[in-house]
């Protein structure tokens, strides 16, 4: 028997995923259960999204693209950026990865040596924290004092130690809170980063789904700045697995090597398909679909409230509430437990987004209809809480 | 301008691919290139796996699936060893991955710590030294004394540094060389890994395409066994980006994670489409065409023995023809150059394959049709080789 690495011994699983499983075992027992813990929207992916998988199909489009994705695909992002963004963003920063988690991979390959620091936000997405355990670096937990969860630059400041902290991953609209940074957050970020001589990278895979808040990117900052995007959530094609970066210019040799080495390229029909998210008619289903989950957080935040969940914010993006369950349980991997085995409603543990406060919070998805959501919130209000 | 890991300067880019670019300008300038550098089999992926993904999308599988591989498939593969080597795989010890590519890299992030010691067969196929570097660890290229090439026992045992070395990595068919390792060969390798308590990694991308050699896996040797496989090569789908592993039924739970963390979950429609693999329609259309391969290398290899590129062995496997050129140039790089410029015909030198002996060989690719392959010996005939 091999001994297993460090690295690997560092990453924790899903604490969801058990939930899952027990989820499934459930309803393989004929049990009806409200899936609140899912990070994927509920909506097919767009039919003309899939009518560009299917010709190029047909057009035996199967074959290596370049490691850095196709070339159309690349000038069709920086249309993108261009028609909604106003920005002039060159296709020659733009890399296709396998999804926003081979972009995160590609990227800290580049930029983490073994021993480094990276700053994130807790509670945050844990993947983004595992990738630094895979590269030998340390992810050190930012927790605001603000209560409204978003990451600032003087906590920034503070956490950062010269010669060992190397950068900043942000993530904006962040999950599991829903929070999405404003341009003034980001600027004051990046000039810490930039005063400290470290990289920045914002994570802007939930973007495009944001209410009441202007949707941007960190890229209007500059041409530093590491993004990572994702076709998975906006565009609703998570299975499809494929994702992009933008980096500045001079590093675009290296992640080349990088992915050569790591992917060889992300799958070719998933890449044509993607080209047909930036059509009009895609735009004008995904707007529709913003809407339709803007109304379900608008139907459960003040639901849940109503349980005695509490939310210091109106969370502006993402399709997450992420609630402060302390007036209800002592742990809320208990409580979790407890709904999901008692009234078949599944949501999702603090313990999977944060270190420093596991057991005070719990993430709902609002990635079901309108419908399920009351009916989970009344499954709730059946259990007692 | 941040700094780049030191991982990062490590990994060597594919000269090729330099090669492949000038191949571009020419063929955008009207000339006519001979490929003979791509390692991607010529041939379309079969019908029924196109119809497959086609019907899956159709269906709308496009969400994510569990990050172990769709159940389906890995009762399909399980089903193959059954049916092709008579062995009895579980499907729990199947990982589904986005090719070999990642295969190797979930197994390296497991088994590697920094500092230790990978063992190789040089030449061999550069991601695998590169993903070593990935990981901190230090490929270690292992010589044959033997001209056949064939990684051996005794050699690996040399080689292994007690508490430094933690594993071989083995492949069979090989790329460059087509070299195929018999069932002895590998049980030799497979002692001495024991004996040194290391992890045996077998890399069998290219399973099946084997011409006067017996199609076996490295499963038979036991559970002990690490195995990377891919549906790119023998099956046609390269741009898929679908691959496998099997590994201890130990390891699994570990893996799991890896993959949640690295990929989420390999593409859901090239999932699908994969399943389409294993029929017995499937099964004709690619027996045919490696009858065509072994065709191709029954006209080639005496064709180059002609011109005077010299071979140990007629190599058994995959789609390769690793030629000594060392009577006809000091420098296969300066030849490989010099054959696109001059005459049109593109072909791969060593120093992608080899630290030991770059200079003294070059990579033909039978990836092109009969016709094509003639027209590029008659080219080099005329280029005065």
């Amino acid at each position: 028997m091999n001994k297993f690495s460090q690295r690997s011994r560092l990453i924790q699983p899903f604490h969801v995923m058990r939930l899952l499983g027990e989820a499934r075992n459930l309803e393989a027992q004929g049990k009806d259960i409200i899936h609140m813990e899912v990070g994927e929207p509920d909506f097919a992916t767009p039919a003309p999204i899939v009518a560009a998988g299917i010709k190029a199909l047909n057009e035996s489009k199967t074959k290596y693209t370049p490691a850095l994705g196709l070339p159309e695909l690349r000038e069709a992002i920086s249309g993108y950026y261009q028609a909604r963004y106003g920005l002039d963003i060159a296709p020659q920063r733009i890399v296709i990865t396998p999804g926003a988690s081979g972009a995160l991979q590609l990227l800290m390959a580049l930029l983490v040596e073994p021993g480094d620091e990276v700053l994130m936000a807790d509670p945050g997405y844990p993947c983004n924290r595992n990738i630094i355990h895979l590269y030998g670096g340390t992810p050190v937990p930012v927790v605001s004092e603000n209560e409204n969860y978003p990451l600032n630059a003087d906590e920034i400041n503070k956490k950062w130690s010269n010669g060992v902290t190397c950068g900043v991953i942000v993530t904006t609209p962040s999950n599991p809170t829903g929070t999405v940074l404003d341009r003034q957050a980001l600027t004051g970020i990046q000039s810490v980063v930039a005063a400290r001589k470290g990289f920045l990278v914002v994570d802007e895979i939930y973007q495009g789904l944001v209410y009441d808040a202007l949707d941007m990117t960190a890229l209007e900052l500059g041409s530093d700045v590491y993004v990572v995007n994702s076709f998975s959530k906006y565009f609703g094609m998570t299975g499809w697995r494929v994702g992009w970066l933008v980096a500045p210019e001079h590093a675009i040799p290296a992640l080349d090597k990088l992915a050569q080495n790591l992917f060889l390229a992300t799958a070719t029909p998933s890449q044509y398909a993607a080209i047909a998210a930036f059509t009009e008619q895609t735009h004008d289903i995904l707007e529709q679909r913003r809407e339709r989950f803007q109304a379900r957080r608008d139907f459960l935040l003040p639901a849940l409230e109503g349980l005695g969940f509490r939310f210091p914010h109106t969370p502006k993006g993402a399709f997450y509430l992420y609630g402060d369950c302390s007036k209800l349980t002592e742990d809320s991997g208990v409580l979790a437990t407890q709904l999901l085995g008692g009234v078949g409603v599944a949501v999702t543990p603090g313990k999977d987004f944060s270190v420093s406060n596991p057991s005070s919070f719990m993430r709902f998805a609002y990635t079901t209809s309108r419908e399920r959501l009351a009916e989970g919130v009344d499954r709730m209000i059946r259990a007692g809480i």
